[in-house]
C-alpha cells in the first residue's frame, strides 16, 4: 500500500527543461512522482487546448530517479487533462508546474502556460502550485531555490489549498543566501506596453515580432511585483473564477 | 473630425465567421469599424501570444461595408495588441470579440479566444466585450440576437464599464421573441469531464481526441448557466486580476 502522496508534475518549456528537473528531483523527496509535460516549448500559451487536432503521449525516461513520465503533444493544460483522465490511475493529491524559466508575476499569470497547468489541475479539484523563476535563460540556477519549493510544497500538502485556489509562486533571481523570506501578495496591476518589431522578409513581404516593455504603475506594497523587488519570494493565491463580483450591483443599473 | 466611437472588432472563428461578419454589420451602425482577426480559427486558444514565432498582417476586405479589415496570423490577442499599438491611429473606444460560435459562458471563459481578445483590450484599458452564441454551428442564426447586441454595445458606450472588467456576455439559442430578457450573473462554477477517445493511427502508433461532457452542480439561480437554461442572456463582468483576496488571510497563517 502506497501511503505517499501522488503528485504530478507538469510545465510549460517542455520535457527536458532543466526548470522542470529540479522540480522533479524535489519531488522525488515528498512524494510518488509522475511527471506529464509537453514534448515541446509552449510559453506564452495562455490556457490553450487542443480539440481540432489529435493528441500523441508516451512515456519515456529523460533522466533517472523513481518517477513516471508522459511525454505529450499537446498544450500544459492538454498535458493535465491526459494525466487526470487517462494515464493515472488515481487523483493526485498534488499538481506543481514549473519551474518556469521566466517570471509569472502580475498580469503574466494571464500569458503563462506553467499557471494553466496549475489552473487546469484546480479546475479538477486537485491542490495545484506553479513555481517560476525570474530568469529566462535555459541554464538559469535552479538550486538557490530547492528548499524553499520543498517548503512551501510541504506546508501545502499539511494545510491544503481552498478549493477554487491556485498558488502562483515567483522566485527573485538571487542567490540562496540573498533571499530575504516568502510573502502573500496580491497580483500587481502591471502591464505590457508592446512594440511591434515590423521587418521585411527576402520575398518582399512585411511580418512583425512582438517586443514590449514591462511597465508596473502599481506602488502598493502588498504585490507580487513589490516583494519581488526587495528581494520576496512571492506567493499569489489565484482563481479561475473570473467574476468581477464588485460591479454586479452597478451593471443592474445599467437599462438593459 | 470625426465623432463616432472608434470599435475595434475581433474574434477567434477566423475573420470570415459568420458571427464575426454579422458583428460587424451591428457595430457599423454605431461606430467607426476596424476589424483585425484572426486568418484562420484559434478556438479554445485560452490567452495564447505569438513570441517565438513572426506575425503577418495584411489589409484585406471579406465583406462590403464602411469598416478597415486587417487579417492577422496570430491569437485573438496578438491581433488586439497588434490593433493597438501599430495598426490604428488612435485608442479605441470599445473593443468587440465574437460573435463565437458556441458558449463562452461558466469554466468556459477560462479557454475562450474570444474573450481572450476582449481581456487584451481591458488589459490595455480599453472597455470591451465578448458576444458568444450557444450554437457551434458555422450556421447559426445570429439575426435573433442582432438588436440585443446593439442595445448592450450603446449601454456600454453610454455608460462606460469599469476599469479592470470585461463583460462575457452569452446568447440562449433562441428565435428573438423567445428570448425572455437579459440577466447579470456570475460565472458558474461548472466544468468539464474529459474523456480521452483513444484511437490508433494507420502506422500502428495510438493518438488521442479530446472529448468531454459538461457538467453544472452550480444550483444558484444567479449564474450565467442558470440564466441562459431559462432563457435569458447572461452578462458576466470578468476581470484580470485572478488574485483570491478572501485566501491571503489564511495563507499568513501557514509556516512559510
Amino acid at each position: 500500500m502506497n501511503t505517499k502522496p501522488l503528485i504530478l508534475v507538469s510545465n510549460d518549456d517542455g520535457i527536458t527543461a532543466p526548470g522542470l528537473r529540479t522540480l522533479i528531483e524535489i519531488m522525488n523527496e515528498i512524494g510518488e512522482v509522475v511527471v506529464v509535460a509537453p514534448d515541446s516549448p509552449q510559453s506564452a500559451m495562455g490556457h490553450a487546448i487542443t480539440i481540432n487536432s489529435t493528441l500523441h503521449c508516451q512515456k519515456i525516461k529523460v533522466t533517472d530517479g523513481p518517477q513516471l513520465e508522459y511525454s505529450c503533444s499537446g498544450t500544459p493544460a492538454d498535458c493535465v487533462k491526459l494525466a487526470v483522465n487517462e494515464l493515472l490511475d488515481r487523483k493526485p493529491d498534488l499538481c506543481v508546474s514549473g519551474i518556469n524559466h521566466g517570471s509569472n508575476s502580475s498580469i503574466n499569470v494571464i500569458y503563462s502556460g506553467t499557471m494553466s497547468a496549475a489552473m487546469e489541475a484546480g479546475i479538477q479539484g486537485i491542490p495545484a502550485i506553479g513555481f517560476s523563476l525570474l530568469d529566462f535563460s535555459w541554464n538559469a540556477n535552479f538550486k538557490s531555490i530547492k528548499k524553499f519549493i520543498a517548503k512551501i510544497t510541504i506546508e501545502a500538502l499539511n494545510n491544503g489549498i481552498q478549493k477554487g485556489v491556485v498558488l502562483n509562486i515567483n522566485f527573485p533571481k538571487l542567490k540562496e543566501e540573498e533571499i530575504k523570506g516568502i510573502k502573500i501578495c496580491r497580483q500587481a496591476k502591471a502591464s505590457w506596453i508592446e512594440e511591434f518589431d515590423k521587418r521585411t522578409n527576402p520575398m518582399g513581404r512585411e511580418y512583425y515580432w512582438l517586443t514590449g516593455t514591462f511597465v508596473n504603475e502599481d506602488i502598493g506594497q502588498d504585490t507580487d511585483e513589490w516583494a519581488l523587488s526587495k528581494g520576496y519570494i512571492s506567493v499569489v493565491p489565484t482563481q479561475f473564477d473570473l467574476t468581477a463580483h464588485h460591479n454586479i450591483q452597478e451593471l443592474n443599473t445599467w437599462n438593459l
